[in-house]
């Protein structure tokens, strides 16, 4: 299939011109000014909209059992949301019981994965240690394209890594190549606090948010980029949620260390409030950890993401609906974890961020395509409109409006934490590896059609850390 | 016995002006401007002197077990050491083994110090936990003055705090108006650091600063310091050691949180080039915990005491002969940590404090001795030299000079880490509960003589805190 | 006159405890429990109530002429409001008008004050420079009893001082060992925002704030303490009033700089939404410089206090009535700055400090009083309850409960900025030297019973900073 | 003419790859494996070298007339070092007396640099204010390709602009869509401190760093950046050198504000001991302005490169010779500021920065091209390797080792403040407009090939800026 996208402004994260765009199969194969339309292509006007890198949601958890339930999406509407909002690519997390061989558990995932309709890969996660889980992070990275490892620093007695996990493994993704990335919550702190809360009578979803004050977040980030720092590996920190955290973050860039932030589109625009919300179903639906929180923090994240301290924006979708929330009705630490946003994600971060003044185009890029990208090994193949990279395009229409809603979205959850948001600028059409996926508000994912993408070790930066390594090697003295 | 000093400048940490002292008994009688002389009362002139409250060092380990060993100085020769310099009070550590009871250990370490010179106190240290440590926590802090409790998070497989340990501590701490103090290294961290230093052929003592560098300090100190800013309990970090380490309290101190820093006088002048001595000997006998640091470090925590983010002043005197030393001959992860400093501290205080013009006399009172009275609630007691306090005094000669050396000092250790020092600023008289036991150079230390200083819970922030944290309860949402 | 305050609780910023208070003349003679009642003396019960040092206000305009008007209370009605809130010290400004010898400005102040009530002393302002400000800089320091100089950095084409004058001045108040203080507000970026929004059309009280956001005082926070550190003087910093610029003065104080700073009792409770009030007097009743700020910047200037950021507490006390303030009624920029709070300073700051957990009793004595007084070199004749200071004292009553309103005031002005606000914790009695001038709610105060209080320059600090630049003095290389 | 370059390894700043590149004419034609050898090319094997987009050098200053002297580097020698050092494009300063008008002055430059050999462009210093300097921004921007603006916070009685001027150019160039850039130093603090090392007797070089420590260098950083802020408007800090500057850059760019830090080459690696060089020659040799700093301020600016905190390097070629130099022989305040570096700046990152594991090739491509075209519009022009770009190439051969020095140097400068340092990796061959420039050591500068760049206003920042103006524009309130 060959398809011309014609007349748009192509958007990159180091610049935007005025070009076309000519994708063949799965792939661009140039892209100028005036470019001739080549027999048998397919010519869409972008004129008045913006081309640009089909967005990357590096943090999403399709199906994914969880609390005693399964989350709702599956790997097909997941991916399928994603489409409709102009998200053409997924990293999805592969999360072992502790005990259970990593091996095991990622052809699991591997299995579920293969209805997806967008691209996908895996973050491992790494749940308990022993001599098994070394050996199979090495066959992750070596055979099956894995090059990120994430460790959960809450969920006490379940997946919970303590520091002698996060010490081993951390040294070990270093070994191979790999970049270390952590929910970061300090789990026994939570775990206290949730005691304390429900012995004080707080059982409703407003519990949530007091279990887990920002403090919390920031002690675990700060303790993960020490740790990460001692060692020499680079760190991922996902859903940066408040300022505290984002602290630790710019403190640790600001000497230098290679540490990368995620923001998650819900923290950025969502507030702590929903949680009070007098009517239990809509304040459970918004219970995910780190939780919602108050305005100021919002300002903060986008002051982060301004100023190169956050890298990339995701979603942590992870769909339960309410008869499933409903487990925690009269216990907010059972209500199963998790939000939706994989298909808002894109919409939100225009509005919000473009016509708000607070990044230009090619920055939005950066932030919802080329850094996930870059980051996790995939660039130049994603996260770029260039020749030779995947046809992973999404055509964005700047003045088109939106309202955000559970009765449009494509996501299979009964709630959508967006609602009623209404937003500007929106994606017109959506091509994933060449496809027309999303055309005019027509969805035409297929199940299967999604590719598993393995993603190489020893992004540059490890080059860099191991030669600054060796320039800083201790010696012993002479006696 | 009742004693006149006569003609100084008394100093106390909020002003300083000419007056006489009078003692009768233990305690100060009367402070003011040409005191009579009572009959009987024998006259010191202080012309020319600065009369102080005598020093307390809160940081001390006299006859500790520790690695396989015990420290030289004994109670006696310890508080002895602390006469001849200026100090007249102690708080030494009860150290349980896990598992040990903890009223067991409190009672062996009483009995080891009733031989004790001067007065001494105990913080007891919280290596473990269960239902009697709980307990006896409560017995300690209502039946036998102990008013603070320390946490070890280095020394893995010893006596190392893990976060579920601190977490109970800090909250039993918060309950019973104890403070809780921790020695702030990430133990998973070391080990990591020391096996892999072994493994690379770096056996000596240089590999002992390697394995514990200011990130493994400063990530327990923002560790400890945000537990229990979520607990809403104070906290005191003992012997700071690094810039990184400091940031973390100052930044606690910022947002209003009640944070207290120790350094140590060896941390303030004595450097890290120690370590690289080509005599084993040497550089063993500088192996303590955290290590020395670079002279950067040392210009960073003088700013910490000139800025108040550091409060105290103690010395962990600790010491191990030569040939205790030596069993880490061939590793330095088995050369018992600890070094000396109890009689030297508060001349060195003087002379790179006051004489160098960082800190004003009242400045050095301050952080040699009432803040440390203040913090752990021996206030107005000890700290202050006014009517009803205790007749602890140093009459200070800031004229004298001294060189510091193993071949002058009281100690029974055989090495000096001051050694070859000049300082300008020397105790030329010392009281200590209203005996003169340092008199010009005559050392009248008498085993037995020191009292155990039993200190009450509650200082007045824990009311404050208290307040506080109702003014903020988390309240249900009614549905 | 002879006075025993019999059983309350003495507090000073050390420590609080049971004692009586006995006072003599205009002195405290004795201080302790179950002193005896000598003849004459007159005693009043204490019982239940705090007896602590009288406020200082460090910062007060009484009568001041000011853009085109006088301010409204003269400094009998000003200082007698502040003795019926327990202020019984105050420190005035001198503000020369450009080119006017700072000499005659003083000696017009000195007869303007001669009628107040309670102690006042004053700061005095350099507002321009040549020959004769330098040399009656030294009169006044040493004839005169000033030891503390102001420079405003806002007001341009009036009093402002330039960098040329900063430097300038604070080298000469180095010499001289006075302590420079700013008024830090950028006047270049006032001057240019007043001109934009009147060009916008915000030409009310609203567009105050917009003229003097919180960067624009940090900034000229920041640039002041940069020069005295330069210079190697002290510097303090008057009323702070948001988080940008409180980091300016934690950041120099975590590098060890002697900075000190002032937080206005309304900056610390009163908000910004009060300019958008749409009665235009309300409104306009608010202006003052800095502004009134958002609840954040309340809750870190509250943080700023209890970390030890933030020093004393005062209150810019400077009114002007409605038919003043109605000068700007069609333009803000004409609108006279000030508001009152003499009188409410301490029942603002017990309430909402003490009560709220956020200060101890202690900690009050501290920043309402001993601060201000170790500042400025009045301790320990002001700031403390002890043998030999000032009879000074405010008897406190800790459950009485006030609402503070204009229909109750002291001060002649006609609005009161904490209108309706709830105290728990009022003065019951308040003495100054020796003499009773608020007793159970009936004002004594009598004109012309104040004194002036001459402060001695070079406090300690000057010592240490001098001695610090001998060991730091440049050297040349001999070549 | 046609180039094909060969089997290297294209570095841009987003991702390095092998490939060939093509030139045609001055443009950069086609980027890809195996191209096919246009007929008449000249084929360059760049078999194990680097080909990377021609480094832009956004601080010199050629021939500049200054203190009395001019500097010896013209347009010609300057720019043709250069490009012996892989640079291929400089952008130089137009500086205008005070009263001189600013078109007179850029044509006096631009005729100067006619004779350039690398293409150039030009800042405009604003020195001074009035009508007509208000609307010559307008003429240079509008009609002359100027986006930016120069000016020096230092230099008083000079070309010093105070906040005034700041205030109004700044604003000026926010209307005009061009960047303030400011030469951060604060100058009443220099002149001050000039004069008292002079009293002091400290004329040498010596005093040159003395009389401007970093906390002049970080206030002004600070006060331009508050200024940028408060009014909106991007802002570039030229030449940082210190930790103190940096820090005010980076607590800028954590709130998210666009201020962007440029760092020398020569105050990445060399230090301040130079000035004490008993050798007068080699001492002034090194005086600019700011001076050389600590190592310890060296590993903070290269933490701000690899932390995004600085964005470009520079040089500030200024060149005096020794008889230049003497004017200050014995007056430390009379040597002419500059040192040079043009060509040796990228071998020195390079080696410092990519061999020593500071920084990836991409990151290096950044930080010496890329960044400086995209903050000056000149992207993708230049700053990187792409059909369409200029034809601006070095070949850069990482293995090849050279040892820099006076001997061997391009410029006509007697001085090499490198000298001796030996680097690993060096160019092997610069392209320029499409001609070979160096070649394999033969430098082929030609005076007069050298093209000025137009550099259009209003890049993509801009946009974002206006549009967050304008939704936090002010109201009035109705009255
Ligand atoms: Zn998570
Ligand atoms: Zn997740
Ligand atoms: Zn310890
Ligand atoms: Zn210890
Ligand atoms: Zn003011
Ligand atoms: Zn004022
Ligand atoms: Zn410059
Ligand atoms: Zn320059």
């Amino acid at each position: 299939m060959t398809v011309l996208i014609r007349g748009g402004t192509v958007v990159n994260a180091d610049a935007e011109h005025r070009a076309d765009v000519l994708c063949q199969g799965d792939k661009i194969l140039q892209v100028g000014t005036d470019l001739q339309v080549p027999a048998g292509a397919e010519v869409v006007d972008a004129g008045g909209a913006y081309v640009m890198p089909g967005g990357i949601d590096p943090h999403t958890h399709m199906q994914l059992p969880f609390m005693g339930t399964v989350a709702a999406d599956d790997f097909f509407s997941g991916t399928a949301a994603g489409l409709a909002g102009g998200t053409t690519s997924i990293i999805d997390f592969v999360i072992p019981d502790p005990q259970q061989s990593l091996m095991d558990a990622f052809r699991m995932w591997r299995g579920w994965a293969e209805k997806s309709a967008g691209d996908y890969s895996f973050h491992v996660a790494v749940t308990w240690w022993n001599d098994s889980v070394h050996k199979d992070m090495g066959t992750l990275v070596h055979e099956h394209g894995v090059n990120s490892f994430k460790h959960f620093m809450a969920y006490k007695n379940a997946i919970m890594a303590d520091d002698e996990i996060l010490v081993k493994s951390f040294q070990r993704s270093l070994e191979l190549g790999a970049m270390p990335t952590v929910h970061a919550e300090n789990g026994e702190l939570v775990a206290m606090l949730q005691q304390q809360l429900l012995a004080q009578g707080i059982r409703g979803p407003e519990g949530h948010p007091l279990s887990r004050p920002p403090m919390v977040e920031a002690e675990a980030a700060n303790r993960a980029i020490a740790i990460a720092d001692v060692l020499g590996v680079p760190i991922y920190v996902v859903h940066v949620s408040c300022g505290e955290a984002l602290d630790a973050i710019t403190r640790a860039r600001a000497r230098g260390q290679r540490v990368y932030g995620e923001v998650l589109a819900g923290h950025l625009v969502v507030d702590e409030s929903a949680y009070r919300d007098p009517d239990f179903a809509r304040a459970a639906a918004h219970v995910m950890s780190p939780p919602f929180r108050s305005r100021e923090n919002q300002a903060m994240l986008w002051r982060g993401l301004q100023g190169g301290n956050l890298h990339t924006t995701a979603t942590d979708h992870c769909t339960f609906c309410a008869e499933q929330k409903a487990a925690g009705r009269d216990d907010f630490t059972k209500i199963p974890n998790g939000c939706g946003g994989v298909e808002e994600r894109m919409a939100v971060l225009w509005d919000a961020g473009v016509n708000a003044g607070r990044l230009t185009p090619s920055e939005f890029v950066r932030v919802t395509s080329t850094n996930a990208a870059q980051l996790f090994n995939l660039y130049p193949r994603k996260g770029v409109i260039q020749p030779g990279a995947d046809a992973d395009i999404v055509v964005w229409d700047p003045k088109a409006t939106k309202t955000l809603s559970v009765k449009t979205q494509h996501s299979k959850s009964d709630f959508n934490i967006f609602e009623g948001r209404q937003v500007t600028g929106v994606p017109r059409h959506t091509v994933s590896a060449g496809r027309w996926v999303w055309r005019n508000g027509d969805l035409r994912a297929e199940p299967g059609t999604g590719r598993y993408l393995k993603r190489p070790p020893f992004a540059p930066m490890f080059t860099a850390l191991e030669r600054f390594k060796q320039q800083h090697a201790p010696t012993a003295v002479a006696r």
